[in-house]
């Protein structure tokens, strides 16, 4: 028996307001296929979803309890969760792959919300849905992205309360940097000893570590490491996203080795100050399009290639909503959202900084242990 | 500069048999969305693939270069790889994150594959696709499963060099079994020290780590773990899928603690002799159902909840073919394979082996280091 994330109550509260939004919206039901939208529902966490072989689908009925219809594998670990209409199927399959079973469980609704919008995919094959369609000509599939994202984008309290423990544990990491990293390291075994520190403070995986090292800033903020060693005047850029019971913390920390150049501590203070910008204002009713202005009228440069300042966060390592200057959501308590300001220095050379927050009835509530004002130097005068 | 995990000829190679295969079927160019294909073709590795918000285009002509529509964020690290032909865009964007840009790409074909098949998914909003095939009238989207896999299923000699180091990483982590776990341990903390283990032993990441642990077998094989101490008489099983430049490994191992009663010894020695049974016939020209039916003779069971007795693995934990009856794929030299044995011990128990190999012209070459033919039992007489 598998300990479970969350008392029944947290479930049938996500349930409860699924349903009345399934009514204002007029569906009958939702079909999901993706980790994050079947576990919120369930509690159904597995590292399994790694296997892209077998598909898994859970259906919301506008009334009445969720139904998971997946392979004989999952059905035991499914059984442990407040689920408990449970259709398996053993898989992979010769020629049905659970689409008639799912599609059993669809026949009675008339109109069916499916994620079909921005940072929604679709977990299980294309034909397989064509074929689930064609079977299913009297159901209507229409997008219910606006509704999944408005669920998940309020975190409850015992989802907050993970949340800032994986900050915490990855506060306690960055703070071991002294300890970690040196001159004369390879990048990889910069990463290799900060993963393992993260795991040692308490995380229970780093699905996420990425990041670089350059001379007074690095070229982007996506890579994975090399062999290069860290030298002297580099600056080292980790960003991690470290989970704890299936939630993500997101944020980095930038180092200097030996010497920091005179632009590396400039960046690093107009990034600071940013994100000042935004603690400061971050309130119910405020925009992401309106956090974004306040860091980029510090910063004095559009968003770069990253894109935008900061973003949701959660169970996964980027949620609804994005801060940029296009999107007009507006906070509400609950929310936890990164900050990730970021510039570029020189042609090939930026720097990012980021925080996480809950936004509160009030000032927000910090997550990440907020970066020291000036640019850390490892190993000042050695 | 981030060194690239295989040379230009790696990549040359797999556009050749790529656009060969593309010919015979009849297509103009491949439309491809997902991490391990979009890496395949480029190189392009990079843990950003965890944020959901951007998608990810690669197209593959039947003559020419590849060409990456990618967002911004990723441009530089695309550049660095022996792709040359890069457009990007601002994402996340307002209102068209990338389907103009792809549209232009697409437009001069008239048939072009995407997978739509078994272990198949869409990394792209559903409702973005429709827009895309909407401006596209003439261009026709046809399932190219059967190529890609075709292609994929084949090791080149270079990443099998990459399969067999992380293979050896994760059997001297295992080796250290009597070091890291003990009666009295919470599975959690088993789970945590073997990570570490690996890691340490030269694992970039450890992306897949499941197991159970209980009395003479344990419930199921792809749980998390829980808080649960490690008892006498329990039998622990750790699956890991560790990876080193972005290849996983995929096997497990079995622990009894202190003593091991009389059916998980004799489980253990039967699954032992199945994979035996197993690696004695696994040769170029048998099939997947072959091998299937030598281990469930030895068995004398069906697969169970499982469903399979192995499958390939390389980029992805598990990838084509699956080890089962109906699965007649035929062995080719530089298939790599997992064998993957399991059976029922008593209602609620069951035991799983797993060991990796290439198939080659003779006997196979085994990855992992071969399991004690005895169920190793760690503290014995303590």
């Amino acid at each position: 028996m598998t300990e479970q994330d969350f008392p029944p109550e947290e479930f049938a509260e996500r349930l409860g307001r699924a349903q009345r939004a399934m009514h204002t919206d007029g569906l009958d039901a939702l079909f999901l296929t993706t980790e994050a939208e079947v576990r919120y529902f369930t509690g159904f966490r597995t590292l399994f979803w790694q296997s892209p072989t077998r598909p898994w689908f859970l259906v919301v009925p506008a009334t009445g309890r969720p139904i998971a219809i997946i392979p004989e594998i999952g059905a035991a670990l499914m059984a442990e969760t407040w689920i408990d209409d449970i259709r398996s199927w053993s898989s992979p399959h010769a020629s049905d792959d659970g689409i008639g079973m799912l599609a059993d469980v669809l026949r009675p609704f008339s109109r069916v919300g499916m994620p079909m919008g921005r940072e929604s995919s679709l977990r299980m094959p294309l034909g397989d849905l064509h074929r689930l369609q064609d079977t299913l000509d009297t159901v209507e599939l229409v997008d219910c992205t606006p509704l999944m994202r408005d669920l998940r984008v309020i975190k409850s309290e015992r989802e907050i309360a993970i949340l800032r423990r994986i900050c915490s544990i990855a506060s306690d990491a960055f703070d071991h940097a002294p300890d970690l990293f040196r001159v004369g390291q390879p990048l990889v075994e910069a990463f290799r000893a900060f993963r393992i520190d993260l795991l040692r403070c308490g995380a229970d995986d780093v699905p996420y570590l990425v990041g670089g090292a350059g001379p007074g800033g690095y070229p982007d903020v996506i890579s994975p490491p090399g062999l290069t060693p860290l030298r002297p005047g580099d600056v080292l850029m980790l960003d991690t996203g470290a989970t704890l019971q299936g939630y993500h913390c997101d944020f980095d920390r930038n180092f200097a080795f030996g010497h920091a150049d005179a632009d590396a501590r400039a960046a690093y203070r107009t990034l600071h100050r940013a994100t000042d910008a935004a603690l400061a204002m971050a309130r119910p009713g405020v925009t992401c399009a309106d956090m974004h202005a306040a860091m980029q009228a510090v910063i004095g440069q559009d968003t770069g290639d990253v894109g935008r300042y900061g973003h949701g966060l959660g169970m996964q390592l980027t949620e609804h909503p994005s801060i940029i200057g296009f999107d007009r959501t507006v906070m509400r308590e609950g929310m936890v959202m990164t900050l990730e300001p970021s510039m570029q220095i020189a042609e090939g050379r930026i720097m990012v900084h980021e925080e996480n927050m809950v936004i509160r009835d009030g000032a927000p509530e910090l997550l990440s242990r907020r970066a020291a004002p000036e640019l850390p130097v490892i190993g000042a005068g050695a």
